[in-house]
């Protein structure tokens, strides 16, 4: 009955990525191996989940430069993300993990720094049968909605901002 | 600066509670001082969560038998979702935590086996200021909104039961 799902977080509001992280800690917690490939947030991040997975020992592989369309180097940002999913191929046909988040990883799809249909024809020939993919970022293309097993929408109903509340670490990040 | 939120994840997708875990593992990360409070799920519930919780030793309480409206004793069912509120009541109050995650909180209100107003009254009275809460459920009352810092809505856009696969140990549960 061991089944690979394919997830995905998409959205304009929080909980997608903390939704991943929750799986992860999950799927850790039952012994299952996990890893999470983390597209756009910059390697320099300090960011609480990074924390927590150094503590636990859980692979953790930054790959982005902390910009999306603001980049002031659209040529590297690009460069990152090819090199993400790259890293993100290998992890997959690796055997070592059961379970392998793509933080962020709409957006390199959704910007075409990576063409969806490559990414998906690639995933359909080589992603083994039991492995679990959490994806998660905004703009979710229809393409993977389509391939994946197990799609939420996370959507904004209320934000602190609204209120001039700033972020709170450890909560938000 | 720091001020404490009150998070909602209410909606009829997944990853409400999964989201609650996943800030968990990120303030754990950065040192907070965590617990959860679970109501519905059954004490002799072995979650993959549980598990995860156990290691990393966050306090957790869980108080419920497993059953809402199915209930067949419906007098135990809202005996314990009352004693899981004085639980919350203490644990707020005791001053030992910097974020607290009432799992499946909504239900308790939506069914009424706790008033929704008496609730948000004690809260707005008795939650110090720099407290994180963080209440999962569907059906989130519009009190509980209104009195919320940060709402989302989960929701559900496609479901592998609609494919027929079963739910999976690590990622689901």
């Amino acid at each position: 009955m061991k089944k690979g799902l394919v997830i995905v977080n998409t959205g304009n509001g929080k909980g997608k990525s903390t939704a991943a992280f929750g799986l992860l800690l999950r799927a850790w917690g039952r012994g299952l191996r996990v890893c999470v490939v983390q597209f756009i947030k910059a390697e320099t991040g300090k960011w609480g989940e990074i924390k927590a997975a150094q503590k636990l020992g859980i692979d953790w592989f930054t790959t982005g430069d902390g910009f999306t369309w603001t980049s002031k180097d659209m040529d590297e940002t690009v460069a990152r993300a090819i090199a993400g999913w790259e890293i993100v191929k290998e992890k997959i046909t690796s055997g070592n993990y059961d379970v392998i988040v793509l933080d962020e990883f709409t957006y390199a799809m959704h910007f075409n720094w990576l063409d969806t249909n490559q990414v998906i024809d690639w995933l359909k020939a080589n992603r083994p049968e039991d492995l679990h993919l959490v994806i998660t970022g905004r703009n979710a293309p229809a393409e993977l909605i389509e391939y994946a097993d197990l799609v939420t929408e996370m959507l904004e109903v209320k934000h602190p901002y609204q209120k001039g509340i700033q972020a709170q670490p450890g909560v938000e990040f």
